[in-house]
């Protein structure tokens, strides 16, 4: 690729990016969701004016992953997790366990072999903390018990989201199915995330005090990002994902003054790479393939709905898990209902593998978006209403 | 190349970059220069760890130089440019010419071919602001009649070397020796420059509105970025070169409080790139071409020396356009001595078109390394030297 082919890719990524990020705020949704729908629009299913699949996008886009995990990390306050209810642990357990049994089930009665559908359901465990969050905190209930609620439970999904997003990555990328192998790589995902936790901190304070003594611009960014690149190496070279190095990277650093300026200088870095990957994620679904008009289609097309009422069925169930809240169970459970960045990654890993036919890859984008967009006007409308029943009784 | 590999290239990019930066600031040197040096271990000269001509880290350097001289001509005040005094404007035209005319009369004379010997001289003409600045407002003399000269000249000198840079290098792009069809690039450039300067405000205050209007994180970052690769991307097409439209992208935004917000987030964005570049600069230098054991890399290492001389000598004689501050003329000829980034970016296109052979390539960065070395002690010397006559007298 020349660089002047890249320029009018990159331009059009972010002008398509922008423009679906802008118009997906003005409805209330998720960022994430627009520069989706800019991918459709330049993609494969529309004007067809980028190739996400070149070596040099692709592989920007792969960065903006890694990127973007580090930050997640970074935001993830672990301490946070240790103070998380049993109401959480519980919503979080069956958010995570009921989806990959169901959506696992319902792939396999589809017909599908055991990864792809495996793929599938764990795809669609992982609930995005950005949507609820939101929305809390514009209903002013980021602090109330439901709210930590929601928010605990999805913390915890995140971390374990992002476990088995790097554990299925390793598997997908070695083509394995074998299930001594598949164990091997559990082994080692979770022994490496346990261990860079446990004995992580004892690089960050050199690193820490490193940064105090350099000279220069860009010390801050510059060091932990190649921290992060470093971790990500390590986590791949030792059999397990890239993500999951980048994502315990940004974990690792603890509340400092430091960590603040780093979140400020790499949010920039971050918006430039990310963008890259969820268009390329839009730009990569063949839209054709659920064409309703198309009678090969239309039993795909029936499978996708299917799945997008088990993704939504399944969190809601999770909800249950808030026993002590028993008129709250509904909240808690749209809550949980958003899926977002790191399910996109999964479909993303799936695609580029080959595991998921376009069809699929079609299907399981489809049902990821349409719960994230289910989720902001369904919980509102739930919280508005909730409130003004405190109001009248 | 695979994820894993271009991971494992970036990591040893950043150390080499860091180290080397930091050992170059600890000695009062640029960084960029440390960034060179941590090239040169790491790349063809030292343990060939790097393959600087790996299509994603060339592309991801030239997106460098892009985001590096948008940066710069965000800094570059244009205002400053009108109010530049006489003196600064005569040290300037004589700093560029005489390095033009005499390196590359030099060149021609070692027997070089026209284009080579155009690049080396054209090379040499352009003074780094950032160094001079750097001194000069170590010892507090920025504000001070010299210092404005120095500056001024260096301003002038900045847009006039990254003018010729972009015509250079869409010569070199094209492979054209034709007279014609320089003299078309050459009105091409400086048209889209002047008509991008002239009309760009207008094209600057919508953005900018865009922008405030604008939702969601990143979009003050994201969109003028776009817009310096929409620009360098037009300016490549119209027979240009894209870092003059990266370049013009940033010299249009005013002195806005968005400008020191977009500079304040470009920053980080610059520093994750530009290090890619200077660490390939390094990295794909040969330094047994200047073997002094080798006899025929001897008469290249004489080269060297008298090109060196040449590019020294021709900046003294810049301090003469000072003709109102006799006794200060060897202090701004020093002042304009320090090359730097555009410097190494001339070299940079040069090689990558195989205008410069390894051996010539090889030269022109130790040319610009040796004066851009040369000039802080050499100025912290006389400036020092002229504080305590003053004081004396």
């Amino acid at each position: 690729m020349s660089l002047t082919s890249l320029l009018l890719s990159l331009i059009i990524i972010y002008v398509a990016a922008r423009a679906g990020g802008e118009l997906a705020q003005r409805m209330n949704q998720p960022a994430v969701l627009g520069e989706l729908l800019g991918g459709l629009v330049v993609g494969l299913s529309g004007f067809n004016l980028i190739d996400p699949k070149a070596d040099v996008l692709h592989l920007m886009a792969e960065l903006g992953v890694l990127i973007l995990l580090f930050e997640v990390g970074l935001e993830t306050k672990l301490h946070d997790l240790t103070r998380v209810g049993a109401q959480a642990l519980a919503v979080a357990a069956i958010g995570i366990l009921a989806p990959i049994s169901l959506a696992n089930g319902l792939a396999l009665l589809w017909g599908l072999p055991v990864m792809p559908a495996l793929l599938i359901g764990v795809a669609l465990s992982s609930t995005s903390i950005a949507v609820s969050a939101r929305v809390l905190s514009d209903q002013g209930m980021l602090a109330s018990a439901i709210g930590s609620i929601i928010l605990g439970a999805a913390i915890i999904d995140d971390v374990v989201g992002v476990g088995l997003l790097g554990i299925m990555s390793s598997v997908v990328d070695r083509g394995v199915v074998d299930p001594a192998q598949v164990t091997q790589i559990v082994v080692v995902s979770v022994g490496f995330l346990a261990v860079t936790l446990l004995l992580g901190h004892h690089l960050e304070k050199p690193l820490l005090r490193l940064v105090k003594v350099m000279r220069g611009r860009g010390i801050l960014v510059v060091t932990f990002l190649t921290f992060a690149l470093a971790l990500a190496y390590l986590a791949s070279i030792l059999g397990s994902a890239t993500l999951l190095g980048a994502f315990a990277a940004g974990l690792l650093l603890e509340e400092t003054e430091e960590r603040r300026d780093l979140e400020t200088q790499i949010k920039p870095v971050a918006d430039i790479f990310t963008p890259i990957f969820f268009v390329s994620v839009g730009a990569s679904i063949d839209l054709r393939q659920l064409n309703p008009f198309d009678p090969t289609a239309r039993s795909l097309l029936l499978f996708a709905v299917l799945l997008i009422a088990v993704a939504t069925i399944t969190k809601l169930i999770a909800g249950w898990g808030a026993w002590r809240s028993k008129g709250d169970r509904l909240v808690v459970g749209v809550g949980m209902l958003a899926r977002g960045e790191i399910g996109l990654i999964f479909a993303g890993v799936g695609a580029t593998a080959g595991l998921l036919s376009p069809g699929l890859y079609a299907v399981l984008v489809a049902a990821i978006a349409a719960t994230t967009m289910m989720a902001p006007p369904w919980l509102r409308w739930l919280l508005g209403r909730r409130g003004s029943t405190v109001d009248s009784g």
